[in-house]
């Protein structure tokens, strides 16, 4: 018996397959090498949909073109931390760092203030140039655990960047589920979820979420279609099992049996 | 010098050799690549005695039937989470579970109502029909951290399980640590453990352990001897110099220097 | 566009060259097998100045040879954890101790006394002894989170250590990064760390830094060229972009955009 059939006849969740534009799993790289790469493509490349590598791990990468070749042969798009490119903001290299995601050959790229202060004006005008060539993640949301965004800030830069172009918008938790759409504690700033999707769907969010439990809230929530990002690379299969229903925490709520099977 | 000699030298514990009935290290694998699994195996398998592929993650691996084959001929048994059985039993499809099971070539299962509420009779005639066929873990406690079940309820579903035909029973943890016998904050409810083995001694138990703190409370307890289960592939060899007393937290009281030496 | 002229054009911290006296980067290998042993070095070697296999490790590892050797063919120097000699200490072995590192082909040992109770003059006695055939890395503090050694102690003991012959000296952190120089919760023990380096400064220390905060603490309080050990093997990269400025908690203080590009 093959796995499908035996999805189908649990009457498992189906699953949207790629290219996807919900259900989307966004992975986190922080340094893995040729034999972990080939290991998370050959078990998870149907299951990931973007892989970022993650801050500005890419320039202390010595294999660098490698990596990214592998994952896109693999049908996994890759772009790199929206860090790098604050840090090319900060440098007043914008255009030098579309030159070179261009020669990387890279599809998509992430767009974020969440360490530079940035005008929104210009974070817009970035989004709107990058979108001409690029497929864009733009990021909601500070990394620094002590600044406090209000809902209604959340919705307007929301809307604003859909409008320039992004293609989903990201938000934030840094690769610890502590700031952004958390609390410190990495409890997930519900209200602020409830309040953002009613104005911004949430097809439209992809959802960082690298701590089980934050995971558990989003499928419970949303489904399990729910865009999620910042995904651990050792996460990937669990994540999947959470999606379907096949792990402790979401086949309680979500699947019981059904009665007349 | 051979590694075998200096542990002979520095009077290091004996340590069984498989097929173990005691001393057993089991593994939790939640969704190795192969290159990972080749590493597992030729660091670990003179040490893991079973590998279970985590709750559902066997339906979502692409590689399902090359993993369980490496393992099984470097001499690894291998079965699949409980909670997998426990999908399949909450859609009436317990046949077509063992079919599966049968078919994948496992020698031993896992049954469990960690997430499933099933009446006690009903488990122990799983563990009947499957004993007959498999080598049968049994699990008992829930993966609700909020389910506290009393000392005297363990004691009874354990003596029922075993006589069933249950070759180990398994106490609960979850790969966190967290729940079944431990408490929230992933400390050991030695209580209940004290009370549990004066009746189900600790030879027929393989205590889950993901924690290190909770690896060493158990040697430090009944020995480098004693059973641990749902130890991350990471902490296979770690686990080892615990139960030998080569790390400092079991070094300490365990072996204190021969004063004759 | 090379990732040398960009990390130029960018302005980022130069990094020292192996072999290196300062800007070390000592790692704590637990028993990886060697396809992963290929990723790291093949990822990063040009980081990694001295890779340390943990406590004991090295009694339970089947290819510890093997991967010994493919350490120092990158150029990675390899020592045993302090623990073990402890351990051999405690049986009275100590020649057979150096007798079996030279037979491994070991340039670098670490000594500590960080779980037995050793006369101070006889840990310096082992120092003045090894360090005439290896390169010592000699550790300060103990493992028991409960032992509190005062500042004028860590002073006296890394003066008569480096004096007897240690080429740097490890401030103690275990894996967990709650003992020495932390307190259990991790926080640094900024106090004595300042105390002490007044007397023995940073350069001559490695600081244990396995957890992410921990490194960031050390990172902006000396700059990108400090010591730190005990990094985990998956946290190599990062911990290079975090010396660099390319991750959000050393980019803010640390580099803010210079006005003038």
């Amino acid at each position: 018996m093959e796995t499908s059939q035996i999805a189908e006849m649990l009457g498992l969740p189906v699953r949207s397959h790629k290219p996807r534009r919900t259900g989307i799993t966004h992975v986190l790289d922080k340094g893995l090498g040729m034999k972990a790469v080939d290991d998370l493509v050959e078990t998870g490349s149907s299951y990931i949909d973007i892989l970022k590598l993650g801050w500005g791990t890419s320039l202390v990468t010595p294999i660098l073109r490698e990596k990214i070749r592998r994952y896109q042969e693999r049908g996994v798009a890759v772009c790199l931390g929206g860090t790098l490119l604050e840090v090319f903001i900060s440098r007043n290299r914008f255009d030098e760092y579309v030159g070179w995601v261009r020669e990387l050959g890279l599809t998509h790229v992430e767009v974020s203030d969440g360490v530079i202060t940035l005008p929104h004006e210009e974070k817009l005008s970035y989004i709107r140039r990058l979108s001409k060539d690029f497929t864009v993640l733009s990021e909601i949301g500070s990394k620094d655990d002590r600044v406090i965004m209000p809902p209604y800030k959340w919705i307007e830069m929301a809307i604003a960047e859909l409008e320039a172009g992004a293609w989903k918008l990201v938000g934030e938790a840094r690769e610890s589920g502590t700031a952004g759409i958390y609390r410190q504690s990495g409890e997930v700033r519900s209200g602020l979820i409830d309040e953002v999707v009613t104005k911004v769907g949430p097809e439209n969010w992809i959802f960082e979420a690298p701590q089980k439990s934050q995971q558990v809230w989003f499928i419970r929530r949303f489904g399990p279609e729910v865009n999620l990002g910042n995904i651990a690379t050792s996460e990937v299969l669990p994540l999947e099992t959470l999606r379907l229903g096949l792990r402790a925490d979401t086949l309680m709520p979500g699947h019981p049996p059904a009665s007349g099977e």
